[in-house]
């Protein structure tokens, strides 16, 4: 039923909507490799448990494991949550799974982008990532959905975010990185943007979170609440070297327009106080050749604005900071009066390099 | 979505319809055991394309493949075939799918059968089968299908047939094998089945085919093409072992009624001259301990009854023997006046040890 198209989402009039209109279901991968998620990635598996309930409260949730865990994550999980076979390298549906484009009829199809573990044999987080990378073409054919490839072009699902009408934001450290597509030129990767996303306008931001392990993907330092409406993850401190790289983003953001013209109303979300790893949680990782090590007192790319929206809610997560959690929680129910805002402490998923946005991708409702 | 019942179809209303009545979809499995199959299986996956694609003709097919399999599954199939990826031991979709049951509303569930690869540690074909037995949770939950689990009863698709209208057709050389039930009485068997394919009466063949490895699945000896009218394997050669076997089973459905009370309408279906298995064939194969070997001389249990009936078609298969592949050509013809008769040429899946019915798995239509 599903087919590969050689044709584009913007020759075929797909474009990606944005992650707050309407979701038929939620996309997630099982967490399991314990060469990134310690003691045997179980605190990691409840709290992906913990995502996927309070995302179903919303919405379908279909989790995706390896036929090792299947059983354990079938147990681990609620009845209402389904659960699909699919074999993986690691846990990130946002980065591994399809980006879904819809049409004006209401036609769903996926964008299956290359996937090489944020940087391949440059700066990758692991290898292999075969299994990854063709996660989003398992999912297109569970839901007998066409997809589209894009072949010779690199990306993961966590480095753009779009408005759906038109706009889409990047940092260049990601998009630029030596790892991804090295033999693009900066209007070459917009090109590619432009044609698989179905978008006029490409906005650049600089840098995303400091260390954020992933080039400094986007959704790490932005989300898109509606079109003209960004929350961006900011520090008050001067010293902290955060500061420099949420105040050029703010800049670049205050003074750009999206595509229809709008200038951005921008919500400032304050980051939590810096979140080191513990020698208890360094030690719970396997020491793994190739994979990205988890040391003592390493700093975590911490972030609030790493939340997903789903249908009438927003889930983000919760570090322990008190007051700042606090705070976050206190913008998000300004941003979003009409949802209901959900916290969810995520620092065990922090611990794998990632958080609830990097865990989740949306599949838009389409018509039935 | 899907939920595990603890309570079962009778109670709840729910009865396993004839493969005659409207089907959803086919399930199948990709075959990839080179203990089983020759030269790689690639021969073997050839003709699952073809008999795959002949269904496809008629109704809608998913291929269960193996992370290892699936990019060449895919490469190999129509696109218009679905491919999701379920982990197996093999690929016998009729007796580790579930059967699914339906109510009068027209829901559909699964019956997740406790599987042990056709005996177990007594005389089962391979181990272990701990993937097989997975397989049809995993199918149900794919398809948001509750299930029941038939705990601490084994039993193989492949080993029932019903009418859909309250008769059970088994063979006790099956059923009563000691690899299966050993501790359960032919009436608490019988009681077994009642209560999970909401039957009223079983009727109990004594034989399959001759040398058949499943212990004689009644697939491979009858089909039943709507309720009273039954196709049975046959030989006019008294010499061959087959003779006292189909001899038997027609003295028995020739004196038994269904559970309406009708007298059967038996159509003979003459099986082909011997099929033996070729010194090229038999070398084909990886020899393992524990698997059932494939020795060159050894008889195959070649017959055409272990067809597949699919809405609007008949799908049987042909050995390349002339005048028995004609004649179950007519025979099926004049019984199925009302359906398209498709012969696919079978040679590669016998080796494997069984046949078209063995390989797929139909999902009812149920009501949208």
């Amino acid at each position: 039923m599903a087919k590969r198209l050689s044709s584009t989402p913007k020759q075929d009039g797909f474009r990606m909507p944005g992650e707050f209109e309407e979701h038929a279901k939620t996309w997630m991968f099982w967490p399991e490799r314990t060469d990134n998620w310690r003691l045997g990635a179980k605190p990691a598996q409840k709290a992906f448990v913990e995502v996927a309930t309070a995302i179903s409260k919303f919405e379908p949730v279909t989790m995706c494991v390896s036929n090792n865990q299947y059983s354990n994550a079938r147990e681990m999980l609620p009845d209402h949550i389904r659960v699909v076979e699919i074999s993986n390298d690691d846990s990130w549906a946002r980065d591994m799974g399809p980006s879904f484009v819809v049409n004006d009829k209401g036609v769903v199809r996926g964008v299956d982008w290359e996937f090489n573990a944020w940087g391949g044999l440059v700066d990758g987080l692991y290898f292999p990532w075969d299994k990854d990378d063709q996660a989003a073409e398992k999912i297109c054919e569970i839901e007998n959905i066409d997809s589209y490839r894009s072949q010779g072009f690199v990306l993961e699902g966590g480095s753009i975010h779009v408005d759906g009408e038109g706009t889409c934001i990047v940092t260049e450290a990601c998009l630029l990185s030596e790892g991804r597509n090295p033999d693009l030129s900066k209007e070459e990767i917009e090109d590619k943007l432009k044609t698989y996303l179905n978008v006029e306008k490409v906005i650049w931001l600089k840098n995303g979170i400091y260390l954020d392990e992933t080039n400094e993907h986007v959704d790490n330092i932005i989300q898109i609440a509606r079109p003209g409406v960004v929350l961006l993850a900011w520090t008050d401190d001067k010293n902290d070297p955060q500061y420099e790289l949420s105040k050029s983003a703010y800049d670049v953001l205050k003074h750009e327009t999206d595509a229809k013209g709008r200038h951005f109303e921008i919500h400032k979300v304050h980051i939590p106080s810096n979140v080191l790893i513990t020698k208890e949680e360094s030690e719970g990782v396997d020491k793994v050749d190739g994979t990205l090590p988890r040391q003592e007192g390493d700093r975590l790319a911490a972030s609030y604005v790493n939340f997903y929206i789903v249908n009438g809610g927003v889930i983000f997560p919760k570090f322990g900071d008190e007051i700042h959690d606090q705070l976050a929680e206190e913008v998000l129910n300004k941003v979003f009066p009409e949802r209901d805002v959900v916290g969810v402490y995520a620092r065990e998923i922090l611990l794998g390099g990632g958080n609830i946005h990097c865990i989740t991708q949306q599949q838009p409702q389409g018509k039935k």
